[in-house]
């Protein structure tokens, strides 16, 4: 079997860290290094959180790269409505065993690619600051990067009624992203929404007798209670989770071709993605965007992996 | 019976013509004029249409005024390929028995609010030029305006990713509106969409034994080849007949008290609504949404209206 | 002598009244017709005030129209720090002898051009939003307008660092204006600020002995006063009366060809001017801009014509 | 005399080679470093003139530090038609002795600051890519930066009619910094255009008997050369030579507190600075403007630091 070799830049919170677990759990990835950046918490916040899950799921020898603590031009802003004030509030996990490396984010994500024998995915939960600072001071590195697998956007919003959070929290970096000619495949709301954690997969879960599966189970239930509050959802969406999975099991995902745009500049509208699933703007294909899910068989993959544990 | 005193304004346009053929049939409106604006095609036919529904359906006193022939600021665009040339492509109807007022259309709907002697509603189913040049020239007009109940935006697009036609048309008149406080009630993309003439619809009004049926039959047969064609739908969605159709029998549809902004400053979503179904924004609340209609309901009212001719 | 068939759209305003007794005072001038916008203070005050000049002057058979209350898209602001609350404090003049047309001021625009056998000029010497709507409204009409000579603009700004009052009011109106394809010629701030009234020139002004200079001795003092305090000037500039002084003695005018586009969707520079003096934009021409003034001949020209009444 | 401690960030470019050779010859400054970014022209060419410049004045101990190669979110574009193709075009230098460092300009300028024991003044006379690059990165060194002294913006432009090219080159850099809270001393084209090598400075410059003199006589004949032709100015403004004057003799400066914002998002005026000459804004006093220079003192000045040479 040949290994995805993958970096996972992300901003823990709740289904960031759940994407970890799993990809973690699975051999056909190879975890070249974490990258944090500042989103669903303060930077400090998701490192933390980042060595956290690390040690959960004994990832002894992945670096953690603290990065951007905040967005490339505009103010920074976090979620603790949805991930609480920790960014990762619901199970008590001990204190890191190990402190971050050193080493910017942006720099580990450059340094990696360009040390990487073959082409590296990227998997990107957060933010895209640390991926535009890496394009922006080495775009040499764009010919080593197979693919930059995102959860963001959408054909509509969470955060505002047209926008969703990773994208919004710093569009001039999501606009860099899209327009940088590397090949992106999008996770975004259309998709995410359909992989959600409800009461049922919740006690699914909670039924593996594991350390693992009972703070996912943990997780899965905070994250399930602040939907149900803000946006009266039954049950959480995974989001994060699905640039995982795609990277294991391609075949549960529904997937097209489309433009999409990034707005940076409107009134209301900045951090808007412009999903052009009909062709109605005449502008070339940039990305792959996922519009259906198999959601049995999603599921049926993460509690799978959530056993191996 | 109370009635209900409605105008109309307009850019026939398919949608449009069934939505007069709609209001002719029924004794609890009163069409105290129509309006024509640039839209779906240019003025002088949008105009010219109307003109040819106005006597195909018998509205003899009905005066029909010619309005805006361009956007407030932007240049105006039409949509050729939804509606053909002449904005009502299909049916062949006879030329017109008369000519327009002579009256500006945005003048119209100012001298006939202010003649009124109860509150007007107004429909409004093209761009809202003239409705935002009827407002900016008297806004001592807003107190005896019901109510606007328009077509148009979404929290999706038809003609960009993010914008409806109608809106993306003339974004500034839009936001006009949509601040003038007065009560607006928006069949959007989303409620739109729910209300498809399929072929099994189209059959059911090709057996109606009357010239009108006939008619709307063949407005049908061409408007959903073109959705067929630019979207890939299995019949077209009526757009503007909703907005009488809530008229007569409001309990049809789910409504959504929201917040809608119009974008106009953006790069690539002008034209944009966005719609705030979860309070996000936290702006105030300006309009009624159309979220859930009953599809059944909805096509009996139509079916039973054109029996009438 | 031929005379020129002049249309004054304005928003008195101190310095509007004098452009109106400049104009009434010169026999090659034909004024047509006045109207009014909200501009410098409420419609109601630049209507009131307007009328009150024009009996000052005698101009008994110009038909004052009150025209746009508020801009065509945005809400409306005033300048009562610059011309007081009344929109023209200083001088006691009585009310009006007369009330205003009943016509709306965009369609007195359109019915003028359109009665006039020769073409018409269009001095606008407020925000933009009369001529805009008209142009809105009848576009057919601007094959008889010979030229619009507005007071706005600027290579910088005074009521923003970039932006002038008047289109920084209005600047969807402006934009309007300005891609017409009508000639236009523009007194923007460069040459305006060149047409101080400065203590000497006011004392000049009180030396005439008719009611008239007088008043305009004490608008100019009033004027004055709050440009010291406000911008620390010496001397009020007389923005709007270069228009009509082009009228009269367009060789007093230093004049070059540009481009001029007008920014509507900045997040600070809306109603910012981009006057392309040395052509980097490679945008076509489509106004004349005024860069240099012959100061003596202007005031001579202003004071000769006091002297009159 | 107390020495002061700077990092030199541009994109030499005629008026960048200049400042270097004024700083070089001064004693009262420490050069840190330099760094280069692209602008002028392309980054390889800045940092190779660079070079070119550090040889040909004897600074052998200064790294230099090749930074951004294109800017935060838009597209490069460079000014050939203002420096020549190899944004130095004039002289003939010979080539190198020595290659960049090998650390990025950005990480360049946080490491200079870090270590520096004493606040360090960052001259930027480049678009500000690498400056915000670095606060981005690194948001701890704000407090290590006395001041950064910038050549860029003013109330009109050079580039666009209201931009100027440094700004306008890289905008959202340039909010970042404006937005740092670090003091920021801005030499704008206001006072940069004050600083004009006319014919007879460069006589001046030519009679001066060594090589570096020489040389700059010939940056000075071809700067001219292009501003003539472009601009058609009577010499060439030394703009980034006045950032290196400040710091030697602040005293020649007339500068004025005000507030500078950045537009980011306009459809013509993005790079545009709204300089608040007039308090007209309300915004937060954030930069000391220069508005007059005290031209012979500024010459004399650079006169006298070639002859050191």
């Amino acid at each position: 079997m040949t290994t995805k070799k993958i970096i996972m830049d992300c901003d823990p919170g709740h289904d960031d860290a759940i994407a970890i677990i799993l990809a973690a759990a699975r051999t056909e990835l190879d975890i070249l290094g974490i990258t944090t950046v500042s989103g669903n918490a303060e930077i400090e916040k998701t490192t933390w959180n980042a060595l956290k899950i690390c040690d959960l799921v004994g990832l002894k020898d992945v670096t953690v790269s603290k990065g951007a603590s905040q967005p490339l031009v505009r103010l920074r802003e976090t979620a603790p409505d949805i991930h609480g004030d920790s960014g990762l509030d619901g199970p008590a996990l001990p204190e890191p065993s190990r402190g971050w490396s050193g080493e910017h984010g942006a720099d580990s994500i450059i340094r990696l690619v360009q040390e990487a024998k073959e082409p590296v995915t990227l998997l990107a939960t957060g933010p895209l600051t640390n991926v535009a600072l890496a394009l922006t001071k080495a775009n040499d590195i764009n010919e080593n990067i197979e693919e930059i697998v995102l959860m963001g956007g959408g054909t509509f919003g969470n955060w505002t009624p047209t926008a969703e959070f990773n994208i919004w929290a710093d569009p001039e970096a999501a606009r860099k992203v899209f327009e940088s000619g590397i090949p992106i495949t999008v996770m975004g709301l259309d998709i995410t929404h359909q992989a959600l954690a409800t009461p049922a997969i919740i006690e699914r879960v909670n039924k593996i007798d594991n350390d693992v599966a009972q703070i996912v189970g943990e997780l899965l239930a905070f994250f399930a209670s602040t939907y149900k509050e803000m946006f009266d959802f039954n049950g959480a969406p995974v989001h994060d989770v699905l640039t995982v999975a795609y990277c294991i099991a391609p075949e549960l995902f529904t997937m097209k071709d489309v433009n999409i745009a990034v707005e940076t500049k409107g009134e209301f509208t900045a951090g808007t993605t412009l999903v052009d699933l009909h062709g109605v703007t005449g502008r070339t294909i940039n990305a792959k965007f996922g519009t259906g899910l198999d959601v049995a068989g999603f599921w049926a993959l993460m509690i799978e992996a959530l056993k191996k544990y």
